[in-house]
């Protein structure tokens, strides 16, 4: 089997701050979506790693990448810019991992753990990790409604694996005007069973400035490396 | 109004590892209980705290925190340190919050935001943030039943604020066989509306040994001492 990753980076969004978009961000020097690369290309798997990135970025994003991935130009939103991967993986790939620029420093045992769950014979595998807070839910005045039970609940990281047609369909038959949060969300839709693998808390996603500061510790620390808790 | 907030820190737990209870566990040096008493001095609204601890650490808890807390005993339950610390709540308080040490780092102006839902009439205050990731239910077998709406779900964080006289009804009336997640739920079970204020990314849960080293990062930054986000 054949496996690729694809990093829908394309996102104009500048809530991060720095006045860049979120996936150019630096860590420790570097852009985000250039840790993300190099993380899924330490999976003893991963073959391939398609970039999907804004036109006017794309030569700087091709040059600062150079062999170690295909870019190619997204679109207006996450869900055209995985199209635009999926259009460009070369025949053999069997398996494709969806992966997020937010998440510079997933350790290569999760993106082993979610390729492994694939070949093992799963349309879909999604990272998971327990939720460690406290979930409720609000209504509109900021009023607490209730109290979720936690126990079934998982937080989700990735990358996400597929088997190729399985996700190829799930987008084809996504309705645009009602976009998932995730792609395994689609899949989820189509009745196909998604399975769960262990996450790491290592594979901190980037939301928060001070999201940086904590991926830089970890980034020194070089605990990035090891494998999934 | 005259504000106290209890700690309640006499768990055994050892998975964080090294040897220790959780809230033994150093963070720069000072255990995680140290912080968390700090964190909540550092309010402005805050007249005093009780730490409650495991009977054969009581010496040293009372040392460690010489006149800045109350030290007393706790119960083989989370349930029972709290109902410790409430026995001994001086008469004049009236509002009470509740701490967990595996949040070392609260900024002062969460727990302000806090403590001001309540002052403006709030029975219960909460604060939240956004959830980041996203969530999916999952059976037994680990795979995904679904994925989880998440624009109407927050993460809670603590400290938890509360009118006295409702936090002695709530733990009161309690079913010490169904332990809830949190004190905010006893409340909620009573039909008496919680409110959700605005958390802070900083205020990070000691969950895992890696939080350990981002909580470190954050000390040295001081960002800590910002207001929340």
């Amino acid at each position: 089997m054949t496996v690729a990753a694809i990093i829908p980076a394309a996102g104009r969004g500048l809530r991060l701050g720095g006045g860049l978009p979120k996936a150019f961000r630096p860590l420790g020097g570097v852009p985000l979506f250039v840790h993300a690369v190099r993380a899924l290309r330490a999976s003893q798997y991963v073959e391939s790693v398609i970039v999907v990135t804004l036109p006017d970025r794309l030569a700087e994003v091709g040059s600062l990448l150079g062999p170690a991935a295909t870019v190619v130009c997204g679109g207006e939103s996450r869900h055209a810019s995985v199209a635009a991967g999926l259009a460009v993986l070369p025949p053999p790939v069997d398996v494709v991992l969806i992966h997020d620029a937010a998440r510079p420093l997933v350790p290569p045992g999760v993106v082993d753990a979610v390729v492994e769950a694939v070949l093992a014979g799963a349309s879909a595998a999604v990272p998971v990790l327990p939720v460690v807070d406290t979930l409720k839910t609000v209504d509109g005045a900021g009023r607490v409604v209730r109290t979720i039970p936690r126990d079934t609940i998982r937080a989700v990281q990735t990358p996400q694996g597929f088997r190729r047609s399985v996700l190829v369909r799930a987008h084809a038959e996504a309705d645009p005007a009602a976009p998932a949060t995730d792609d395994a969300a689609l899949v989820e839709a189509l009745g196909i069973p998604v399975m769960t693998v262990p996450g790491s808390p290592t594979a901190i996603k980037i939301t928060y400035s001070v999201d940086l500061l904590l991926a830089e510790a970890l980034l020194h620390a070089d605990l990035a490396a090891e494998p999934a808790e």
